[in-house]
């Protein structure tokens, strides 16, 4: 049967994803027994969650607790939403009530929400270039002509960003929000600097713009000083936060949350309630226990980061032993760090015959891009691989790198 | 702030739903203290679930499979893939393939992923009348006309259907697909006949439509005899499946799936990877070893299912106890009855009355029809409440019956 006809035409905004092609064709290649090192997750490592620990909590859960095999509300557990405002003041600055927190599946669930009662066919959104590209394909398949605006050490490019506003006010088109990943930015690595926080703050007031501040990475980070999120500094209501416990309990588990106020909170909420009625009910009781046990410290803080940290540094001195002179970020959050190839080299070559030839696999950063720019980029993630197989994934792309360029 | 002037127009479509509001309304009572018997669940009961069993297994899944914290391919284990084909088969006389099933954020997950890629604003959407209120709250959400054909103890009337039919392509509106619960409907709890499922096979066949099947309540058959549902009786890859083990497992699960083939699968899958990734991975496990184990033989069909059995017998009796005379719906599938008040009764009236004077707590008809008509008729749940709450829930709402009628 021909379903074409069906189709709607909104199907005709959805595209593939770069990333899920490379993560196909990975999968063919160790279905044919092929071994193969991965730099190319966007996960943390399952020896870093502890998982006997969770393993015993979720049988006390289900077995103690009959309402942990039903629904819960549409906006989460009452307990863990007043959970989550106490935890977010505590290691965010954030001030919120558990009113404004509504769980969702993930933080993809929560950015879905947010396109799905922002974003009208036509509607440009402006993100950072580059950006996550499963939410800049999560907008465009709600019909969003996404805008990027370069990132630097210190994240999205303020100046830029103010001249692209005014250029598309000026055509006359819809603008409703800012898309940025303050905090350990996905694919580059960046943190966004205190003073680019404020600017970027200031000029979505001057025009009356919302935010939305995606905090996936917000538990991720590595230095000591505290970096407060956007949420943090704004006092107008104009920040909305999506985060997320899949950095810390595992990405399985699919529970994210949306702070949002007022009429904002409720659309949300009333467009949630019949398309995907709650978040995973043990999920949430999982996350609840993790959270009032003390176990984000326990375990995460004191044993998850510092072996995150580790890693990092593993990889950035690979970098620095093998490709000498190579440009690439230099994280102080997040998972990734961004591999410049020299200028004009085709990454998404580079990395098809470094994985078809080396059997290392890593994400081009080309699909992360808005533009034709970051041609020559390669995502390269390290909280997931061990430090033998950074070490020798690393070792293995510079020796590819030494035979093309 | 005032967060109006951002929100999409498509947030207008957005309506708040009658059955969230009873919920609502029924909380704040408990929260007071009030006791309440319900017969509004949407659910199936804790104490026919093998909490214990599954609380052993999630122990034993988390301790021992790493990958168990971590995401799973968009859709979903591979492995469980395969196993729901054969139970499929084995149970539903499906014949289906791993690769055209989709493991989604339960059925109400599958039901959105196909609104998304299906319907266009404006496109009308054919439905049964009364069909369940969530589906049709999605549907218009993404900017569906609803229309609905009446249903009688045998299913939704198929030559009304066709009539329907003609009128909305003379009309020149775009028709995708038809909306059916063939099976232990929502609300009314009928089970169509096999001849209506043959005719409404045949006319979407001469009208080139498409069936959208929510096989919700497939599990929860009272009867021996077998009621094969549209799908296997399919043989022109018409009709797309919407399935779910939340009546087995539970519903907090969120493990679902749509079968779908061709285009149409590529297209749900392309919509579903960067708006959900995946169904919550432990879930997916739990499914996985349940159905592996024969935990569906030995626990749901064996224990369950004849629990359930009993419940809804026992809420018959007091309907005809308490209740000579009334008319209602006799399943043979699902967890509801629909009982009609007399003709011109106000049924949100009188479940406001019922729950503030009496304590029982059931849903108005009404919201679930797509029409003006059902203003008497009042859902009742069987599957959750225990025999007790059952009979004292249907002699209160007697008491009130006879008071005011």
């Amino acid at each position: 049967m021909r379903y074409k006809k069906f189709l709607a035409e909104r199907a005709s905004w959805i595209k593939g994803s770069a990333l899920a092609e490379v993560m196909k064709k990975a999968s063919e290649l160790q279905s044919r027994g092929v071994k193969l090192i991965s730099l190319a997750a966007g996960d943390p490592d399952p020896k870093l969650i502890p998982r006997e620990v969770l393993g015993g909590l979720t049988g006390e859960i289900l077995r103690g607790i009959p309402a942990s095999v039903m629904y819960t509300p549409a906006n989460g557990l009452p307990e863990l939403r007043e959970e989550i405002a106490g935890f977010l003041r505590k290691y965010e600055s954030i001030d919120t009530s558990p009113d404004e927190i509504i769980i969702t599946i993930g933080g993809t669930g929560a950015l879905d929400l947010l396109g799905r009662v922002l974003i009208d066919p036509g509607d440009v959104v402006i993100t950072e270039n580059p950006s996550y590209i499963n939410t800049l394909l999560a907008f465009e398949q709600l019909g969003a002509k996404v805008e990027g605006v370069p990132v630097d050490e210190d994240g999205i490019k303020t100046e830029i960003l103010e001249e692209k506003i005014r250029k598309i006010i000026s055509r006359g088109q819809k603008l409703k929000f800012i898309y940025t990943i303050p905090t350990g930015q996905n694919p580059t690595g960046v943190t966004m600097s205190e003073e680019r926080r404020k600017a970027l703050l200031e000029i979505a007031s001057e025009h009356d713009i919302l935010i939305i501040e995606d905090a996936a990475y917000n538990f991720m980070k590595y230095e000591d000083r505290e970096i407060k999120p956007l949420k943090a500094l704004d006092k107008e209501g104009r920040v909305v936060v999506t985060g997320t416990l899949s950095k810390v309990l595992g990405t399985g588990f699919r529970v994210g949350w949306v702070i949002a106020e007022g009429e904002l909170r409720d659309k949300v909420l009333m467009e949630k309630s019949p398309i995907d009625f709650c978040a995973p009910t043990i999920s949430q009781y999982i996350a609840l226990e993790y959270l009032k046990r003390g176990y984000f410290e326990k375990y995460h803080l004191k044993v998850g980061l510092p072996g995150y940290r580790e890693k990092k540094d593993a990889m950035i001195s690979s970098l620095k032993e093998y490709l000498p002179g190579a440009e690439f970020t230099v994280p102080i959050a997040g998972m990734f760090i961004m591999l410049f190839l020299p200028e004009n080299a085709d990454g998404m070559a580079f990395a098809r015959e470094l994985m078809e030839r080396k059997g290392v696999v890593v994400v081009p950063g080309k699909p992360f891009y808005t533009d034709e720019s970051g041609r020559n980029a390669i995502r390269l993630n390290f909280s997931r691989p061990s430090r033998e197989e950074i070490e020798e994934g690393i070792r293995k792309l510079a020796e590819l790198y030494k035979e093309r360029f």
